[in-house]
């Protein structure tokens, strides 16, 4: 059922990976080259090479080009779903505070925002016109310098167009939400569904991922008290960076 | 910063994509042979396995043994987080709610049922001793004879020993979680924390899956009106078969 080549390398990126979860390769350290793995555990070249792919797939090892792979430094972020937005109410941007609790760096850089056509599927979900446009607050978020997600937030333009707070990177108290509060609009109910997919090529330049390093894509939504949706936000996350965690009551639990 | 060669296998990989979604090699049918493709495409053969690798990772494409590849027929199943232990009310079995909405025919196979060690991060979940064993109801379900996740829960020995029914496949009106009701120990509020990672090499045989193919490992924790860990469900699930669904009120949005 397993062709034997096949089960061989798997066994050698366990036997890598138990190393480096005991130490023996520390976080932000090179690998030893391919050549020494494979003397050192008597495999071909070929297979070392299959093993080491799998630890990049899995986010074990990144490549450093022009010198190996390195072992990852980063621990995994914890994205708490209802924290990071209640968190707007202590004045902390949504998207940093998973990342502070790890005690480390946060940035966000705005790569656009402005007035931008609507994506199809961004249109259907905000029930708007797809010829109506939206206003983009397009951002990539990194953690001690390293990319961790990829936010693209849409508002219909009709809603946002006459605030001025909204066009700028920081969006004020509570963020963009505390915005469409002041508009009469703000947000009281949130849906997220979660796929898993391999990055595009302009998400790999921007993530640091290879083609076979999966993502989390997080489409987020938020409702207001009239039901009605008021933005959108397109999350794509490396897949090894994150875990998500969500917490509910069970409605169904206190006899209906 | 892109090599050629990899940006060619990607766009090939984005052609075959466009036809499978717009219909020209339909759900089911074999993908023409790679020699077939490697002619009409006009590149090499090995561009066209490379492709072929990543529609495999993706899971638009499935490998059909000593045939070829097959394009993907199942559709992506929604899990609703919330709806589908509510289910249980209704007497539904919570793997079986999603399945049945897209008129797919649903299936649940038994491995084992029966007193086994708990792994040592279940223990610490549950707040038992590492020593203290667990009832274990492991099991694999299926969509139209695909598998579509394994799902093991663990239940403390020692709440579940005197418990019949929870020895059974069927273990009654609300499953499981209505017999440890009926024990007193009825889950109220659940967690769940989602990770993506590649799939184990017994994974990989249960559920039909390539060693590059991502999967959604779910955390899933019901915790009693006492707040005890009561019970602990893993979940493994083929991340191309799945979106997964969670809505919830911002209880910080009514001014506090």
């Amino acid at each position: 059922m397993i062709e034997p080549s096949r089960s061989q390398y798997v066994q050698i990126a366990d036997l890598l990976r138990s190393r480096i979860q005991d130490g023996t390769y520390t976080p932000g350290a090179l690998l030893p080259s391919e050549d020494r793995l494979a003397e050192e555990l008597g495999v071909s070249r070929v297979t070392i090479n299959r093993a080491v792919g799998l630890l990049r797939s899995s986010g074990d090892v990144r490549v450093r080009r022009g010198a190996g792979s390195v072992v990852r430094s980063l621990p995994r972020i914890r994205r708490d779903a209802q924290a990071r937005y209640a968190a707007r109410r202590e004045g902390t941007g949504a998207g940093e505070v998973e990342v502070r609790k790890l005690n480390l760096k946060s940035r966000t850089d705005y790569r656009r925002i402005g007035k931008a056509e609507t994506p199809a599927d961004v249109a259907k979900t905000l029930e708007i016109s797809q010829d109506a446009p939206s206003l983009l607050r397009s951002r990539v978020l990194y953690a001690n310098d390293e990319p961790t997600q990829i936010a693209d937030s849409y508002i219909p333009w009709e809603i946002a167009e006459g605030c001025e707070s909204l066009m700028q990177p920081n969006a004020g108290p509570g963020g963009s939400y505390g915005r469409l509060e002041d508009l009469g609009h703000g947000p009281v109910r949130f849906e997220e569904e979660i796929t898993v997919r391999m990055p595009t090529e302009p998400e790999q330049r921007t993530l640091d991922l290879e083609p076979l390093q999966p993502v989390f894509q997080i489409w987020h939504v938020a409702y207001t008290a009239r039901n009605l949706p008021i933005a959108v936000t397109v999350h794509v996350m490396p897949g090894h960076v994150w875990t998500l965690h969500y917490a509910w009551d069970d409605k169904h639990s206190q006899g209906e």
